[in-house]
């Protein structure tokens, strides 16, 4: 099927009422954008049958796929399967094939099952039943008539998001006739805007496409190419690739196939690619830099560990940063970062250690030192470097960019030793 | 005006990419519902001047009040404003005082002004345009006839969201002929849906209502009272506190006026009521503990600052852990949660110190000790206790509830701790 029209329904109470952040939204937005298909409506309904038949009809009517999200559940009445079998003129039956799955689902659990739980068996005849392996409800593929179809999922992300990888991304890529092939560029140390006026002229929606997303301080660009096959549309990245990296030149610090990179990633894997350790000191970010390189999973041989020191007095007890040096130039100064970094890095025994110190605010700025000065230290096999930097934003993201800037650091100055 | 409908209009082909988390429409949701509002549609649609109109129409054939967020800056050629005027039959024509307040705008912000930022002034004659301090977009109230009204919104949160509530959220208030009293209650250590069954009759969408908002291992309950004046709508609310207080006991750990508590504000403003101190040793969460703990706006009283011994020997090397209990013992153990808590306290002399030892996974689990197995120690002025979690889900779930569970327990043991 060629340009397929797909939309997407989220069902629930929950999301009109704002208790839950519709995640949901975002991840099958994302993927769909990745098999090259724009869904240009997403919709949100509660529980509410009337508002649901009509927000279907309204779907139907202009797309080939409606794909929902959640209200499969016993306690909803199934509402999101019943109303679709409502539009369509069905009836709900217990399907044998489904109700084994229920069945199986809460053995795996071992959960007793009551008889109201197989009501996540009912299903129109001629659906295909998929599996759910994270949950109870199983998800549906259901024939709406004239090639299109409902698929319905469950509204739990951790039930969704591997439901839709597993079987239902397969299935849509299945009917596609051509193949995607995504490369993803990661950039750190260029705004949004910057990256945008650079690269206009090759985001202009051709084969391949260039889309950009962005969060706090960091910019990914997916490049997609559509082709025949996989080997037909991969060299259509290459030259374009080639382009992306001479204009950005080291801005750029991962690309890769999948977009599970970070700068965290980057910096272990760099790490753990030349056997060595690295450790921290931290001030205003209060261990979220270590915390962020221990996110990554076997972080465990590269992070040997850190120091939270925020109040002024443990950088001397811990660091053994001199009393009179912070008294003499601040705290928040060059000189008590560079101290942090290497104190830290002595008393670990680390190859590397990052420090941070600095004014997150909202209150402390003053004239010479406004909210948003920091500090971060890097020391390494070659000495002690430090980076002074003026950050802008509320105390989240000033702690935020001041992590991501610490583990930049990292990640060049451990490129940048040659074994 | 009594029973207003309001519908959210979400405009951006980043959202339907999925470039953007769509944390707006939850913003909007959560302060509608907070006003007695329910919104029983949101929509999203990209830049797309038809589909924009389209779903214009729809909104204003079933709300009172369309309420949009996006499109409104230079780049995208004000689409969402001026779809709104095609549908309402109307011209955009530049009006004064909204172009004083985007000359105002760039003059804050010291940037010049090109010639196609004055766009952002256009608006249909009638608009009552609303400041935005935060950016450069104005957003608007367009009379609508029959009573209904669009409201443009733009698309940056940090916009957005201050521009709704100082400037929408009262303009809605005024129209509603009652007055909404709310109490936030925060609960730690009882699952949403044992929470649901003791509270299920007194969610019955009475007055006082009562709705749960959940996130990681927490819930929190909004009850909210309506009546003609706050003084006739807050002894509504008492009853039912009451009632919540006797059902759920000491879950129960924070009730007030807004939705802004945590633990973490929590445990902060216990120990700077008792003028007592907090460091910390964490191994699985890597600083987490401490960084959300400093998260908290004046935290720097009462965080003296921390360890993260992640390698097994930086436990001994940083807290003096001694080396052959954990060989007897086991790294994840309540005797190495104690012996990390306990050496904490006494090195940077702090009142209370709190660590974390577990296995946060994937890898690493036994039979006798599965992902998930956690011991948090908390030490304090009346010695050293230990507790053993055993959790579920991914990493970073693991890592999040073993922060929160260390948190209540130090709040729990600062409470106890009577001066």
């Amino acid at each position: 099927m060629t340009g397929m029209t797909v939309e997407i329904l989220c069902v629930g109470t929950e999301l009109l009422m704002g208790q839950v952040l519709n995640t949901n939204a975002q991840f099958l937005a994302r993927q769909l954008a990745s098999l090259g298909i724009t869904a240009h409506h997403q919709t949100v309904v509660g529980d509410n049958p009337d508002r649901l038949a009509e927000a279907y009809r309204l779907a139907l009517s202009r797309a080939d796929v409606v794909i929902t999200s959640g209200g499969l559940g016993p306690t909803v009445d199934d509402i999101t399967k019943a109303q679709a079998a409502r539009v369509l003129g069905k009836e709900l039956v217990q399907l044998p094939e489904a109700e084994e799955m229920v069945r199986e689902a809460f053995r795996a659990m071992n959960r007793p099952m009551s008889a109201n739980n197989l009501r996540q068996a009912r299903f129109v005849p001629g659906t295909r039943v998929i599996p759910n392996h994270h949950g109870t409800a199983p998800g549906a593929i259901v024939p709406a008539g004239e090639g299109r179809f409902i698929v319905h999922l469950p509204g739990p992300p951790r039930e969704l998001e591997p439901m839709f990888t597993e079987s239902i991304r397969p299935w849509l890529a299945s009917m596609a006739d051509r193949v995607l092939v995504s490369r993803y560029i990661r950039i750190f140390g260029m705004g949004e805007s910057a990256v945008d006026e650079r690269l206009r002229d090759l985001e202009l929606g051709g084969n391949p496409t260039l889309s950009p997303y962005c969060s706090t301080g960091e910019v990914m660009l997916r490049l997609t190419a559509s082709a025949e096959s996989e080997a037909a549309a991969r060299p259509l990245l290459e030259p374009v690739e080639r382009e992306i990296r001479r204009r950005l030149g080291d801005v750029i610090y991962d690309i890769r196939d999948d977009d599970g990179g970070s700068l965290a990633a980057s910096a272990i894997a760099a790490l753990k690619a030349r056997g060595a350790t690295v450790c921290t000191a931290e001030s205003l970010t209060g261990g979220l830099i270590a915390a962020t390189l221990v996110n990554v999973p076997g972080a465990s041989d590269a992070v040997r560990g850190g120091f939270v020191t925020y109040q002024t007095e443990t950088k001397t007890i811990l660091l053994g940063v001199p009393a009179d040096l912070i008294e003499r130039c601040d705290v928040v100064s060059a000189e008590v970062a560079y101290a942090m970094a290497a104190g830290a890095r002595e008393r670990l025994g680390a190859d590397y250690a990052l420090s941070a110190t600095g004014l997150a605010g909202p209150g402390g700025g003053t004239p010479e030192r406004p909210v948003g000065t920091v500090f971060v230290g890097i020391a390494g096999p070659k000495g002690v470097r430090t980076v002074e930097l003026h950050l802008t934003g509320d105390r989240e993201r000033i702690r935020t960019l001041t992590v991501k800037h610490a583990i930049a650091q990292l990640l060049r100055e451990t490129r940048e030793t040659e074994e």
